[in-house]
């Protein structure tokens, strides 16, 4: 089940454009568009006349017209055109829903529109903020996205899945802290004196040992950031890995990955930038075959318990927080049809 | 739901011969073969000794023999030989379902074959008449028979669709005249001192403006015809189309296209003449990707209530006695088990 | 509905080593291999942790690790080794099955393990044997585990399917013997003084007519052993098809082809076996693509009920067995559930 009082990231901003774009959001059919104002809009893919995907239509102006009847309705969800008639019945409308793009994203709200915050979605205020340089990727998943979300907690994984690309096997044992604030979890891993990786080297232009400090916050419904302090006596530089997490329907995922960086060229195509990306590439592909097995594993399994190891506690608090929520979101449901 | 007391159009006469022809009709997988001495037969294609379907066997004769142990069954579906023994068990038969060619189909009958009356299959007489050229074709769509009938029975989607071949912008506002007679459904639409199309003028051989009148007449389960009159003072010419819809399952069709002109060469090999195929199979693509894309659609929408507009006038129409005749079906059911 | 409390042949035994081996019997997803030191062992395909599937992991001496988290599990399921802490929980262990190795399978007991006896896996001690050569085989079906054995079990089928390889039309009316001794159930067809085949006259060294005595027997789930026996004066040869078959899934088989020769070059290359051979693959791919389309059949058959003749006297045994012991299992987990 899904948490749908959330602010889910949808699309990128670049993704929008007269182009209808369908993407499905919480088992919800969605066209997004951006009219010729620049207002971006997510409208329920259907036409409410016969049936047909408004994103087979096209956008003109301000309106997306249906394919089949050339049907037209606004940024709003209004029609404003039946090419067959003059007058247009009141049910001849679209549902919109709430929509607002911020840090690169555009967010959508498909539960209780009068509950949409904007200023609850989640703060990655550093994306386009002067001295910084972010990169932002989709990935489809074929899993559930708490499957997906359990992958983007829990680095204990990082030395056996990725032992051919960032594992190391150190990581399996460092020990994090986990801490759990309002609806948010944090997790903290310091190291102090280490020999850093030669690609943090170069990049951070470290010539001996360095610290190191990588803090994970996640909130819900499952938006993953990791800030990676790297710091000696000369130089500090920081990496962020930034991870909304929205589904698709309850056996795949749409998940989303971004870098920030704080330092180097602000060009993607800079050759540290290419290679960061290849290896994220490299990396994330470990990850997704290994979500999709376990969904098939747990497609499998029926009423199967995991049995919990201790590197599970940042992905167990995280699950205990959407549970509560769910929990919340239910007893509003029942007390809005009582 | 299906209608089963209705004539379907299974077959062409001409895809009838002794290699076992298998389709599905309303959910029951059918054989389908003609005799050497030229019946044509229709049973359930399931061996009744243990499941096989007949269809993988071969007609020799006035049989067809079961692939897997050679049990041998006539055309009314009586069992006329086991291979491994003498004596022939009474259980031992397929069903036989009444099947009578007419205009250039065989028309099956799935229901009570008490009430298979073959007068009441569609009267296309011109098929086969006497100054009349006729073209039949079989497309499969994936969409319920009932998005297809509708697609057939609306023509303001024309300049939506079919912008790129046949839809000009005038068809999305004709005024059409539905008029209902018993089961039938008529859709008339008529201009006056229009100037035809290059396609029309040439093949009628019109200098000038032409009248034109467009009558559909639709009649259960779904069988539309339309009738295309092009004239002026010197010429008149006539062109049918003609689409008996015959469902497969829930969600996928038998879609038969067939046009019929008085006018022109006989042979299909006609420049015109092909020229017109040409243009039908475009149409016809567009069509049956939106009709699958409806069904998409639909699959999604869950208990959705379309919203009509007005054009929608005839397709509602025949809708309503389809619904009529199953709520008949139904209550004879009734009766039956009462 | 599988008989659980059953020995199946899940593997031969030259396909376990080192590199886990994944499969689905009666549903149940299995990851099977050999250890360092020999031992073969069958595990749920599962992880206790995230329910990653083992098979994806890797074998290293006595253990298997899973791919995800690197924890460890020995061939009695037992947990070993969690990376990332000392301690290990109880519940951190893995299913295994009994799983024993003969006549070059290995079989596995998906049933109550203290009912798993040895010694009522079927008797093939010829596989091994002095002066006896052997070949085993693994087919997928997608069929129902019991239409594959009615298959193995009719003969009367062969003239029809296999007119174009081994089908001869006397095959149909041959007379057979079908008797039952508790779970098990023979069929004998005896023949003097015929011609042998081109093929057994070569292999036999027969010069002119000779005796032939086939003996089938079947036992649960479903193991079928026919013994071919060649004779004149002057020489006797035994050739035997074995076939265990085991479920995967209610609609899909694991078929074993196996056979045993106690004549010709101990080697597969021998010019006549390859010839066997060639021909059997023949045979089981005309067996195969007809048990799948049987299968489909019975899919859209519901609750249709199979017409049966003489020819299905031994099967029609062997699934009056099926059923008598899937009661008894019945009544076993009712008495265990009250």
């Amino acid at each position: 089940m899904f948490l749908m009082n959330q602010w889910y990231a949808a699309a990128l901003g670049k993704e929008l454009g007269p182009r209808p774009l369908a993407r499905t959001i919480c088992d919800v059919p969605v066209v997004m568009f951006r009219t010729e104002t620049g207002k971006a809009a997510a409208l329920d893919d259907r036409c409410p006349h016969r049936y047909a995907p408004l994103s087979a239509g096209e956008c003109r102006g301000e309106i997306i017209a249906c394919a089949y009847h050339g049907i037209e309705f606004g940024a709003d969800g209004a029609c404003t055109l039946i090419p067959h008639q003059p007058n247009i019945p009141p049910k001849m409308r679209v549902r919109s829903y709430p929509f607002v793009e911020r840090w690169g994203w555009a967010w959508i709200w498909l539960g209780d529109p009068l509950r949409a915050d904007p200023s609850t979605i989640p703060d990655y205020a550093w994306f386009g903020a002067a001295g910084w340089h972010s990169f932002q990727r989709h990935y489809y998943v074929k899993a559930n996205w708490e499957i997906c979300a359990d992958n983007l907690l829990d680095l204990s994984h990082t030395p056996f899945i990725h032992k051919k690309t960032v594992g190391v096997p150190e990581m399996a044992t460092i020990p994090v802290e986990t801490t759990v604030e309002g609806d948010r979890v944090f997790q903290r891993r310091v190291m102090s004196q280490v020999v850093p990786s030669p690609f943090v080297a170069e990049w951070g232009g470290f010539k001996g040992r360095i610290d190191r400090r990588a803090t994970v916050v996640w909130e819900p419904a499952s938006n993953m950031n990791a800030e990676l302090l790297y710091e000696d006596s000369a130089n500090s530089i920081i990496l962020r890995l930034t991870n909304p997490v929205t589904p698709e329907t309850e056996r795949t995922t749409h998940v989303w990955f971004a870098w920030s960086r704080n330092f180097g060229s602000a060009s993607d195509a800079d050759p540290m930038a290419l290679r960061f990306q290849e290896q994220s590439y490299a990396v994330m592909a470990e990850d997704v075959s290994f979500m999709e097995i376990q969904q098939q594993g747990l497609d499998r399994a029926g009423d199967f318990q995991p049995v919990a190891i201790r590197a599970d506690a940042t992905l167990i608090q995280a699950r205990r927080i959407v549970e509560r929520l769910r929990q919340e979101e239910r007893a509003q449901a029942r007390r809005q049809s009582a």
